[in-house]
């Protein structure tokens, strides 16, 4: 590679390659903070892409056709924006790049989904993109399988750095890909043999192409400065029937005295470094001054879209109405009216026979109405299918000679699911749940925090939800997880109580848009505790009351998911003994916070001593205990204070003291009568 | 792999082998739960190992010269169970293993450290023990060239199943192991074709002996059944300079009529099923009885380390007083008495020249003087070196080149980094500590629960611990992380609010022997706050006063880390006009936990209004603004209500309100002066 080439063999590539290369270098200045290194690095692949092969349509960013490029190394983000400045998104003006990293502006230090459009997915915790991508792959196959090449037919495209490649997340991602042969799918890896410590080799002595090969990709290699190198593989690339591994040799922070230097993956502001750099391009223009000419043939490559986004529209207008219709509701992520009806049949039916079924069974009967009036569901388990009750009869089993196939079999892969899924609703036109165990959310974790700070409305069915669990022992029963899943914002965290509030949590977690949920499932059977049918979903509510006291009211026993049968059981004692006592279901804290003060005030008013009992830690239990602040209610808590033990569940919740007499207890003890 | 030739070829084999089956078979039975394929399949691998290969002293397990055994696929627990019963681990009884997964009995569900000798890691959440493994043979590594081969020269062995490899963390650890090429580590895959969910097929096509040689592995493989193949293949193993990968071809529950399949993981409790296997494997013998030739010949296979075991004791006797006194010390985990000495002299200094630094620096203050006199640690980071702070010149940094270097490039590897953390504190002798930025906590997550079940004192070393990391924006800076720390059980969640407290913490987490530590840290610098030089560490307290209101007190602040300075700048204003003001650091909810009621109240006396200042969410704090239960304290919180945003860090705290005026406009409301 030699940059004096490069320039006389392409001058209009250099220069349309340059524009992004100059915009980060004033970008990363103007905010004194940023990655300068990856954008310029990674100029020339990004500019043959965007020119020769990505097919969108910035006036048309939500295109469902659309290709899809994801930039998994996230902090390069002033490649993405430029790019999408150049090619002409209306909403990244040249005055958002002058504001890059500042407050309010649509530029982020990384990208954020929603921020801006052309943003596909939040990037920047490295191995997310990657292993989202593998979920907008896998829903373009489901749905080119379901809807037909002429509706749905388009790339997913990513950008990778090594620390991609390094994250855990990275193999499961690319073993998933390639054992499904997700035809679609294009890795491009910047390698630069860079990382912040210095050279790569410092940490790392993979060989990546064997690697990817050992996962069933096709690979293939380019000089990643030249642009007939890059677009020769690109072409191959496209033409694969296995996902794609390109490996582009590329220069981090290309051209300037930080070349080939981990000083060149941070924020270049030397002012001397970026003048040399700007000599060097042939750049004698002002800070953020792209000549006519380089944005001229941006805006052109912006528009080569328009004419394929044309034919879509007439080949999606020659559907049915109906088919238009369903693609659409799909698509805006609207729910069938047939399920309010469904869900409503089923709450009857369990009330009336009050069965005694764990919640994860439950959630199966859930999922059997629900996923026939729902096409878009894609469900899944890693290796827990018969345990976390995920599958039904009419998804079919996904796999390479069954496109159409929505229940994935994700392997022993909790944390590539999450990001999978985040990729498939993310995409658009899909619905993705899948499951656990409930300890597990530890291995998806970093996901799942992206899935509440994406706003993506995904369902995560985490079952085994307590000591509940039983024999497998400590490392397999979650104390801490409710709490640490409720301080994450924008996360609905649902514990039913029986199959009827299971029934109501998957209403509304199928019609959520913008908050992902989590299903806490127990593995034991619970009885029906909600015997009297209502058509309206309780759970909506967060927290109502289930049972009230009779007489005068002197105790509330609050409880979620398998607790509650015990509070009712401890109500049942105490009110025998004439302490009127109430009990609170409190399947949803977030949806109960919602609610207005003189709601959450009606449900839990200030006077009598309250006790909280879940099979968990007790954090985060206080906020109810003491009611609205400054208010003096007495309270307690019936729970874990610890890890758990490998024992059968019954023996665990007497040895840990979570039982109607403990709670009678500490409800005399708090009332004075013990 | 033919049952009747295995049989007759190797009659003895064959016996000792199907000891371990039967035991698996009776135990799960009694239990009626558990997994029976696994111990049964992998018989033969084990028994060639623990009898020909193996460094091990039944009667001295603690011998730091041991070879490890890990069996990464935890389910398989009876595997482990029945060899150290077998070979003469006296707390492994028949007794024992009669009660397997029931309550209080050392034989639960999953190996859990510390139930049992001969037990060297907890493992069931799969991957851990292959990521935790990597960590024992670093820990070997630069044992054996600080101490020499004559004190420390032993293998790590793996056993691993496709749960293990198919978890993204096993690429983190098999890269690092690779790269660096780790000598004494040895991974046995149990390659059966199965998972729970059915054929591995389902769910993955990995060419797995590719991958391991794309990381640099020693790729070896054997018939899994046959004991002279196998001791070949380990006999290889054993000869390698590079970590080793032995491909095992396996039949799950071998010999049962679930032979071969998904069922075959899980609990094989029919009784057809049992007296048909035993049938087949010629033992007529009664449930838990092993004849005596096969207990003889187990037992034989034990007492072969005693020899070893001696001659070790000798060498070690010949070394000199001061070498055996710190091998000891280091390996009872005790620390050297110079270590409260350069604590007090560093916080005199600090509390004398109140720099203005970030904790993170404080931080490698601290370890400047801490890691020379504690030559057992080890530092690392995962690819933030520069950020984290946690390398000091006298590390040296690890490499095949410079194994006594104690610092490790971990590479863009969290969860690895964090596993690997585990296995060397198990291995003993060592105390490891790392970094990554806080919101990357996600990532290490499942590590990080095991430390805290296993007792294993590791540090966390988490930088750029809230919105004040600025413009890299949402996903770099952690809202919820503290929340989710402090409701891990036995986790000590330090942060610090000076360079003084950042020392303190230090000095307690070195110091912890059965917790491990996080250390949240500022990227953004911060004032002296202790200025008054006290030689106690107050921080073990977890909680104190550190400045006191003048006059009638009317408000107490609460803060941690970054937000004291804020909390006695609102101290200040609220002095200034008359309200009595106390503020109370709070670097460690925890030790403040473990004080006695009598020291919290004179901390958090009863009265005052409370107002809790932090940046991250108040999910928790609730405990502390309302007193203890029962009392009518008034409190509010200051602090984040969602996730951040990418903008300078000043600005961030002025937009979200984390400011002096926000307290102090906080504490009049309270007390109703507004």
């Amino acid at each position: 590679m030699d940059i004096a080439e490069l320039k006389s063999a392409h001058p209009e590539h250099w220069r349309m390659a340059c524009a992004i290369r100059t915009l980060t270098l004033d970008a990363v200045a103007a905010a004194n903070s940023g990655h300068s290194g990856m954008p310029i690095g990674f100029a020339d692949v990004a500019t043959v892409l965007f020119t020769k092969h990505l097919k969108f349509d910035p006036k048309a960013p939500h295109w469902p056709d659309r290709d899809r490029f994801i930039l998994s190394a996230g902090h390069g983000s002033m490649l993405l924006y430029s790019l999408l400045h150049l090619t002409g998104y209306e909403d990244m003006t040249l005055e958002q790049i002058k504001n890059f990293r500042q407050m309010g502006a649509i530029t982020a230090g990384h990208p954020e989904y929603g921020h801006a459009t052309g943003i596909e997915t939040t990037t920047g915790p490295l191995g997310q993109g990657i292993a989202n991508a593998v979920g907008f792959a896998f829903a373009e196959e489901i749905q080119r399988a379901r809807w037909g090449k002429k509706v749905i037919d388009h790339k997913t495209w990513v950008a990778a750095g090594d620390g991609c490649l390094m994250e855990g997340v990275s193999q499961e991602a690319i073993a998933l890909a390639g054992h499904h042969k997700l035809s679609n799918l294009v890795v491009l890896w910047d390698n630069n043999d860079i990382t912040i410590d210095g050279p790569v080799s410092l940490s790392d002595s993979t060989d990546q192409r064997a690697r990817f090969a050992a996962s069933g990709w096709e690979v293939l290699s380019c000089d990643g400065h030249d642009p007939e190198d890059i677009d020769r593989a690109l072409t191959a690339a496209a033409k694969s029937d296995r996902p794609v591994f390109v490996d582009c040799k590329t220069h981090i922070a290309l051209g300037t005295s930080a070349q080939d230097t981990s000083k060149g993956h941070g924020a270049l502001t030397d002012e001397t470094l970026i003048s040399d750099a700007r000599a060097l391009y042939d750049w004698p223009y002002g800070p953020f001054e792209i000549p006519s000419d380089v944005m001229d043939a941006w805006r052109a490559a912006g528009a080569r879209g328009a004419e394929a986004k044309a034919a879509w529209d007439a080949r999606f207008a020659a559907l049915s109405g109906r088919k238009q219709d369903d693609f659409n509701r799909e698509y805006a992520g609207d729910i069938p009216k047939k399920l309010a009806a469904v869900t409503r049949a089923l709450k009857k039916q369990i009330s009336e026979n009050a069965p005694k079924v764990a919640t994860r069974k439950a959630s199966e009967m859930a999922l059997e109405v629900m996923n026939p009036v729902l096409p878009e569901t894609i469900g899944g388990s890693a290796d827990l299918t018969g345990s976390n009750n995920t599958k039904t009869p009419d998804l079919g089993v996904h796999s390479p000679d069954n496109r159409e196939g929505r229940f994935l079999h994700y392997g022993i892969r909790e944390h590539g699911m999450a990001a999978a899924m985040n990729g498939m609703a993310l995409h658009g036109g899909a619905k993705p749940y899948s499951g656990t165990f409930m300890c597990f959310t530890d291995y998806a974790r970093p996901s799942m925090r992206l899935s509440a700070l994406m706003n993506v409305p995904v369902t995560y069915v985490m079952t085994h939800d307590s000591i509940g669990l039983g024999e497998d022992g400590p490392t397999h029963q979650p104390v801490e997880h409710l709490a640490m899943l409720r301080a994450t914002p924008n996360m609905n965290v649902f514990r039913p109580a029986d199959a009827v509030e299971t029934a109501e949590a998957w209403e509304i977690a199928l019609s959520s848009k913008g908050t992902p949920s989590v299903l806490a499932l127990s593995r034991q059977g619970l009885p029906t505790v909600r015997l009297d049918h209502k058509t309206k979903n309780l759970t909506e509510a967060g927290a109502y009351v289930l049972a009230d006291a009779t007489g005068k009211r002197q105790a509330i026993l609050m409880a979620t998911g398998s607790e509650v049968s015990i509070a009712l059981a401890a109500r049942e004692i105490l009110e025998a003994e004439g302490i009127g006592t109430r009990v609170v279901s409190m399947p949803c804290w977030e949806l109960f916070e919602a609610q207005d003060e003189q709601y959450r005030r009606r449900v839990l008013p200030g006077g009598p001593v309250r006790v909280a009992i879940e099979a968990g830690v007790g954090f985060g239990w206080d906020k109810w205990l003491f009611g609205e602040r400054g208010k003096r209610d007495k309270g307690g808590f019936v729970g874990m204070e610890g890890f758990g033990a490998s024992a059968p569940a019954d023996e665990l919740y007497a040895h840990f003291g979570i039982t109607a007499e403990a709670t009678v207890a500490k409800v005399k003890e708090l009332i004075g009568l013990s």
